[in-house]
């Protein structure tokens, strides 16, 4: 099995990941062949599955772990978050994930939309079998709920001209650090219901870090190297933090470019990344993610001494640092 | 509130559908009012509410009826219905359902996806609130998964000029019969599993019948009067009973127009419809609607006498002679 070499240095992590994942493969059950391989591609490729890590890391902190439990709790987070990306490479109409063809890419719309409502179920499944037939409901229906309302309230468009850092931050917020936050509650939920709330408003704050680096990384004429071309996101009518600090001193100079829609080219998107980045957004945007960043670690500090809050710390260091 | 004047004979019935369908209402609660007021849109367009009705119907055979239970449960189903009908619409690109705007055709695709997303909770929140906690499991994630799981098994492609009857027929029992099966089970699980059983054996002949006569309807010069254009599903690649049966003796006939997939003119289409009917096409496809719709009555025939039985067998004859 194949995990991200990131958890190497977590060998005991490291191998209640690998069950998690080979909870979840028990649990995909399609005849069709193909499909079935299709989802298992995207359970075997590499994905850094930090959410899964989290609901792990936190569950540690109660006397009374339950291993099976957690595990089918963290294997749920994983599905969820998978769903979600299958529905998202629908609505994106994007070809390539994590360097592999989409399922809409490689079989139609149709095969991609079941297949991301059919891991819903398999959510719903692993918390009904393991989790909460316990009586207790770390994770239920309304967490899921919450990202998905969270995606509708927004409305998000894309090549909205109009939109401001405060409308930036409400979507992240209801997506991303969504569901880092109820990864991170979940798994603490084991310990008692203050300390899981805790564990919420932490992964609240290393979601909204990790996705404002994220999407720095767009801007950064190193994009290439993680994998996708630059500013894609631009390309795309997705707007961002960096560009919606620009806009903040340079509207006038931005907003052009942005009116251009699809029909903007290579030049031109260089232009405004050399505009962004001279009005310091990209600086502002690294400072806002290492404001959330140390809220968080400073969250983390004041949580109960046990082995999991130093892998918890260190994770969140590393990947907000992006150093793996 | 509007519902379908089919059921102003069922007074009783009528009613409980009402508090289905305002039970619905109750659990949707999304902050943007335009989503929520398409999704009520939908909710009280005046759908036939088949599928919750049998649930209802199928609940009054047990001696210890929960009218909570039963109603949560009738209110799942046809909102796992709702959120497959937004899907499909995003899948096929469809603008108009039921006379309104769909869902992607009001805003767009993203909105249209996390919105049966959406629906897939609010299903399986009315399960764990109401039903799943008495211990009794008469509708989980197991049932939805066969649906989900069934349309994925199918890898139904459009324009698949290779399809045979018995694709089709293993195409309509994955979808609206084993949905129209569920929703008889699980009404009538309150009163033992054993006839939970044999109500899904008459909910799946009643589902195939419903389909292979709607699947008719488009073969109807008269389809205009339901509401869509005739030699719609032909047009848009979609191959059903009718014409199945006459590619048995016309494959030769038949198959160069199927050839010419999204191109094939009105005048053509015509054409097709004519060969269809002078092969006899369109007969063979009653016989067979007739054949599963005895099946269930006679299956209901021998059900336990109680008033809703009656109910059952009117409802089933009438709809599936299209008569409302």
């Amino acid at each position: 099995m194949k995990i991200h070499p990131m958890w190497d240095e977590y060998p005991a992590l490291r191998n209640e990941l690998e069950a998690t994942i080979s909870l979840i493969e028990e649990h995909i059950r399609i005849k069709n062949i193909e499909v079935q391989n299709k989802i298992k591609e995207m359970l075997f490729s590499g994905g850094k599955l930090l959410r899964p890590a989290y609901t792990i890391l936190f569950s540690q902190f109660s006397s009374k772990q339950n291993v099976e439990k957690s595990r089918a709790l963290a294997a749920a987070v994983e599905v969820l978050h998978m769903a979600t990306l299958i529905h998202d490479d629908v609505i994106d109409e994007s070809n390539i994930r994590r360097g592999q063809a989409t399922m809409n890419a490689a079989y139609n719309n149709r095969i991609a939309v079941y297949t991301g409502d059919y891991l819903f179920t398999v959510c719903f499944r692993l918390l009904q079998d393991y989790v909460n037939e316990a009586g207790e409901v770390p994770l239920d229906t309304k967490g899921m709920e919450t990202i998905l309302i969270g995606e509708l309230n927004q409305m998000s468009k894309k090549y909205a001209v109009k939109m401001r850092m405060r409308d930036y931050l409400s979507q992240v917020k209801g997506k991303t650090a969504q569901l880092f936050a109820l990864s991170c509650y979940s798994g603490a939920y084991s310990r008692d219901e203050k300390f899981a709330k805790q564990a919420y408003q932490i992964g609240n704050n290393i979601g909204m870090a990790f996705q404002i680096t994220d999407d720095i990384l767009d801007y950064s004429y190193d994009a290439k190297k993680i994998g996708k071309p630059p500013m894609q996101d631009l390309r795309n009518g997705i707007y961002t933090a960096p560009l919606l600090y620009a806009m903040e001193t340079k509207k006038k100079e931005i907003e052009p470019y942005l009116l251009k829609k699809e029909s903007i080219t290579d030049e031109e998107l260089l232009q405004v990344l050399k505009i962004v980045e001279e009005s310091g957004g990209i600086e502002k945007a690294r400072e806002l993610a290492a404001k959330y960043t140390n809220k968080a670690l400073k969250q983390i500090k004041n949580l109960p001494d046990v082995d999991a809050k130093i892998s918890i710390s260190r994770i969140t260091e590393q990947m907000l640092q992006r150093n793996f």
